[in-house]
């Protein structure tokens, strides 16, 4: 059994004999169930960073969105010397290149997604690196393009699958960033090299190999992170002492991670609870007041608040508003029923107040009707004031995942340190239907992208015959959408391997296959229109179907009407089961979800008018929500529809975005915290998984949008579909797109 | 089918429907079973051009064998401008880089290997290519140490297992380069696109996705040999339309291998017949006479002289005299009977006379008795003159690999066109039996490489403990060695991928895994002295056997004496058996050589006395060669011995190689010709597989060593295990080693 100074006060024995942070946070974290009276306000310190912070944004926002840009050092762990914000006053220190906000240059997804980053915001690309990357070193962009058939060409191309990751990083694998402050660097390298050493059974597979080669490579990474670590005058082989240490050990690892990987989703994980065990301590012991508690958090929020990657136009366009999923989760209960809210959750939550409101980290409560009232009532009374927080069932997912999971990118979760996750992006089921009308052939290019199967030749569509087609598209849709994925994957661990965050998950590690599914609600819709109304085609001179004319009314999804709902959750069940039933890589586990992120404004454009009557173009709903305007018997109602979709069906990810206005929560604050802590009572203990909650008007986006340079709207964040994002850093599309979403007016 | 204006005159239509060289040679080849009347001298041009070639290598000579070299330009097809020996005269053009004996940089096999080899010759790496190589860039040799265990590399360490390409290129994988001559490259990409279409029934699996990603390297390097030809002058998008152009795209298929791989082994195959049907329909036609003809043949066999790569001192050492084997397999027979010598098999030998003897090509006769008769006897009286050439048995290899293969290596036959080979290097069988009676314990550094099993403890052996311990100690043996090739064979094709080869060569290709065996000779003889004599063990201070006392006298293999050799066929059976059982990387067929090269010398260093009464650190015999001073009963006898090995159960070849005192064979040349010609058809006729002529005695050997400056001595070439060599540049030690094997004196 393991033991260091380091680890004095701390009780338990399983962690000390395996690297077991689960096992550690249950042995010594303290719940807390108490108010928020005890917390203590932003330090001059922070506010000054913060105010350097927020001119550096302004800067940056006065020159197109990037401050500053490398264009010939290739990022990695070691790349860069230290780098700061303000020396002198920063509790954590790190940036990912060596001044904040400066994009650094990461070629190995896809060079030419680098350079063209590059050229965007007028910076020239080093033509060495482009030598490097392009003769001597292949990128993953590079061979998944290598491996791609014409018809995987196509289906990407008529955007029937979107957002793939083959450009960038695939994202959403968390590190357990925890392990290196509760261990150190040296025991961390000592058990991979034990795994290595017992690494297969002695035949030489593909697998082992593999393995081997990518257990050398974590290995390599955690020796770079000490590295790294030294520039900053940090030695993280051995575990960090305090609390302050503690945070910087493990933002060290997340550092790691972001210098490497550019990732959609980067998420640090779940760390509160952790961090609350050395804040405990270090407050027991006197060497630190809740005033410097909470100043080590803010800075570290800060420090999540500036992670920045180098994007491309068509990326801006899917996830808008430049996120990266940071995403922070917190509270959720223990396995043993005990509640995990610690005093630093309260202080996590706190930093939307002591600095305002932000986009990141992607701030999100694991809910339970069993988290403390006051908790509850806390998120609920920071949510209605920052619109900045999501909301996860974790009575749902704790069944699946245990209470050690984080949240992997906007929703999805994964056990911390034992899983990862490789990311699927989405297919159009929408256009899908359209396809299945059609017999392949895509109604806005008119290329035949499908199989060529019979298209409807009828005036009027029939349900059965539809649903028969439909069926038959769609198994093609998850079958050449698995084998993408199943290459995407491949490639990227091929070429661009997460060693660092790796290194910081169980070698034996569990894999996941995420897929995910768009256009969701229209097709509920379509189908019941075609089943509950008449739905009359309109063909052009080629005869193929480009508009419907719907005679009559149809039940629609959002309404708490199973009609409706019931064709909703039918559909989950038939798309998962096409996915399942097919070769995966890495026999990962196949997951789905209902999740679009912002991207249903780029699906909806390149889809056609649809038998819900949605015209050609419109953006889709976003995840699993509700068409626009589809929601005529309130929020209740539209939450009892999505409650609906069984999560174990859906296990990346449910997401529900609502947008109430406060006077529908009641007339006081305290009215307007109880009916939201009720509203969210009731959803998540109909066993839905996700909430987005916006409380504000139509009006005050208008006015945003009208007046985007009022210092009022400078940091006005809004949730959208499984992130936050600043509204103004939304382009006029994505803006207009949620004007007009349902604003709740009752509920 | 296809037609080309290129393809007048020639027959058959197999070949125009698909690639398939082997039909058009089959529909379009003239055998000719004359006499060696017809062929022409070299012309003055010739004779010009070998003049300033030797003058180069005079100068490389005194400046240490390398006469310049490429420090800041990493190698590839398209890397150099072109490159002349003397433009002008040249009827063959292409170079490796852009000046003659230059040696090209080749980072991906290893970047260490790449430096030291410059730094060993007094040039400075660049540092720009250290830092790709080695930060952006993981190189084969770093995969493979990445991957290896400490076992491997114990028994690496140890020597037990030598030779082992893992620090550069596997070679041994012979592209078709007579497909460029016969079709072009256009034709190739498009049969390659649609062999691309059609990879894989539909699922991504690894497989799938990793042919798909070579077959799109395959692609982009068949257009880069345009791009490459192009820049000495030449379209080889359509096929050759002359002789000279048909080399000419012939020799640039294979200077695109040679720029890109610097495998031990880089083979230019079986072109001899092919090209044959060209000079024939130009002789016919009257665009050549057959001075023009030998003048192209003498061009072509003088680049492939000139080929050269960058090694380092252990390489050198293992093996000596800068080989490359640019193995030229000539004559055989067709599957149909008929005899595949043309006029250009003659012309091929011809160089010999023409430029004089030559260690490169590794020139090659496919010996059957049913060749024409004056075919064998020319190729005896070459032999005589040169020592230049080595048979293999084409009736053996035959019945298992058609009549369209290439020798690969030294001696390794491979089906042209529709195989590769992963090369395996070799086990020390030798050492593998002192392991078994220590214990594991290596004799030589006492340090426990192989399983700690129970050593032998009593003072004489006793026959029937030591082939118990031996056969479980080769089992470890066995399973280690194929563990430590799927690694190596698994990381050359994800760092160091032979596109340029693999592209002229079937996608749906049979791979073969190619082990070896070394200390053959002396494992038998050990085991017969142990059964048929007594052997007394002599150990060290610590109990290890270190040597061996032999009292009474026992028989040894290479006297044609049934005791020993059927201890050699169960030797042989017993190891294959144990390689065979394993998995094998991408289910390649398992095959086994005895076959040592000049490694003879560096594993004899590093194996212990061995109980047949071999000193310690005395070089094994070569090859199947019976032991220095074994064959007591004249050549015939020795090779009966040799023969009686199956060539079935060795099919990646069994190296012989013998020297014969001239007066041995006769007085008169012609009585030396007819009874060489008479030894081998009886050798071959036994089933035997190859022989390595050397005719010379011992006193020329020893008077090269003393006088290396005597002219005739310049080109003074021997036949060593595998490949011919200048004796002169041999180190002393190899030198030495030649010198103590034997002449036979009578037949």
């Amino acid at each position: 059994m393991k033991q260091f100074e380091a680890w004095a006060g701390f009780k338990g024995r399983l962690w000390k004999e395996e690297v077991n942070t689960r096992d550690f946070i249950q042995n010594n974290y303290t719940p807390y169930d108490g108010d928020a009276s005890f917390l203590a306000d932003a330090t001059e310190a922070t506010d000054k960073l913060w105010g350097e912070l927020q001119e550096l944004n302004k800067q940056a926002r006065a020159k197109g969105g990037v401050l500053d840009m490398d264009t010939d050092i290739v990022s990695s762990i070691t790349s860069h010397g230290p780098g700061y914000l303000d020396k002198d006053l920063e509790k954590v220190v790190g940036l990912q290149t060596d001044k904040p906000l400066k994009r650094a240059f990461m070629p190995y997804g896809g060079i030419r997604m680098a350079e063209e980053s590059c050229e965007m915001y007028g910076y020239t690309p080093s033509p060495e690196l482009h030598k490097i990357f392009t003769v001597y070193h292949k990128t993953h962009n590079q061979g998944v393009f290598d491996a791609y058939t014409p018809e995987i060409r196509a289906a990407r191309k008529n955007k029937i699958i979107t957002g793939l990751p083959d450009t960038y990083g695939r994202g959403r694998i968390v590190g357990d960033y925890r392990r290196i402050a509760l261990y150190g660097i040296d025991f961390l390298v000592a058990e991979k090299q034990k795994d290595l050493a017992n690494c297969g059974d002695g035949t030489m597979t593909d697998d082992v190999i593999r393995q081997r080669e990518e257990l050398a490579d974590q290995i390599r990474a955690l020796k770079d992170m000490k590295v790294m670590a030294a520039s900053y005058g940090f030695d993280i082989s051995e575990p960090a002492k305090t609390a302050q240490e503690a945070v910087q050990w493990l933002y060290f690892g997340y550092l790691a991670a972001i210098k490497t990987q550019n990732g959609a989703a980067m998420s640090i994980g779940r760390v509160s609870t952790f961090i609350d065990i050395y804040m405990q301590r270090d407050l027991d012991n006197g060497v630190i007041n809740e005033t410097q508690a909470q100043e080590i958090i803010d800075h570290f929020v800060m420090k999540l608040r500036m992670v920045k990657f180098a994007r491309i136009q068509s990326y801006n366009e899917l996830f808008s508003g430049d996120p990266v999923w940071a995403t922070l989760a917190i509270a959720g209960l223990g396995v043993d029923g005990r509640s995990m809210v610690t005093k630093n959750d309260y202080r996590i939550l706190h930093t939307l107040e002591t600095m305002g409101p932000a986009p990141e980290p992607n701030m999100t409560v694991l809910y339970s009707k069993n988290l403390p009232e006051y908790f509850r009532k806390y998120a609920a009374e920071v949510s209605i004031k920052t619109s900045s927080i999501q909301y996860e069932n974790d009575d749902v997912m704790r069944v699946v995942w245990g209470d050690d999971y984080s949240i992997c990118c906007c929703v999805s979760a994964t056990q911390t340190g034992k899983e990862m996750q490789f990311f699927g992006a989405r297919a159009n089921l929408a256009k899908c239907l359209l396809y299945a009308i059609n017999g392949g052939v895509d109604e806005k290019t008119k290329a035949q992208v499908g199989p060529a199967y019979k298209p409807i030749t009828s005036e009027y569509l029939d349900y059965d015959e539809v649903v028969k087609k439909y069926d038959v598209m769609m198994d093609w849709l998850a079958g050449m959408y698995v084998n993408t994925l199943n290459l995407i994957q491949y490639m990227h661990d091929k070429y661009y391997y997460e060693a660092a965050e790796m290194a910081l998950i169980d070698t034996d590690v569990r894999r996941t296959f995420a897929t995910g599914i768009a256009g969701f609600s229209h097709t509920v819709d379509s189908l019941s229109a075609i089943k509950y109304a008449k739905v009359k085609t309109v063909r052009d001179e080629d005869g193929l179907v480009v508009d419907y004319e719907i005679e009559g009314d149809f039940p629609r999804y959002g309404n708490d009407d199973d009609r409706a709902d019931d064709i909703a959750v039918e559909l989950l069940r038939q798309f998962l089961t096409k996915i399942k039933k097919r070769h995966t890589y890495r026999n990962s586990e196949p997951t789905t979800s209902i999740l679009t992120i912002t991207s249903n404004v780029v699906y909806g454009k390149a889809t056609g008018a649809l038998p819900d009557g949605r015209p050609a173009g419109e953006p889709l709903s976003p995840g699993a929500n509700p068409s626009y305007g589809a929601e005529k018997n309130g929020l209740l109602a539209s939450l009892n529809s999505v409650a609906k979709l069984p999560y174990e069906w859906a296990l990346d990810g449910i997401s529900n975005t609502q947008t109430i206005n406060p006077s529908a929560l009641g007339n006081t604050d305290e009215e307007r915290v109880n009916n939201l802590v009720q509203a969210m009572d009731g959803y998540f203990a109909n066993g839905a998984h996700h909430l987005n909650v916006n409380v504000f008007g139509v009006e005050k986006l208008l006015d945003c949008q009208a007046h985007p340079e009022k210092p009022e709207y400078a940091n006005f964040t809004i949730r959208v579909s499984g992130y936050a994002v600043k509204f103004i850093d939304l382009t006029k599309e994505q803006q207009d797109d949620v004007i007009k979403r349902t604003c709740h007016s009752f509920l």
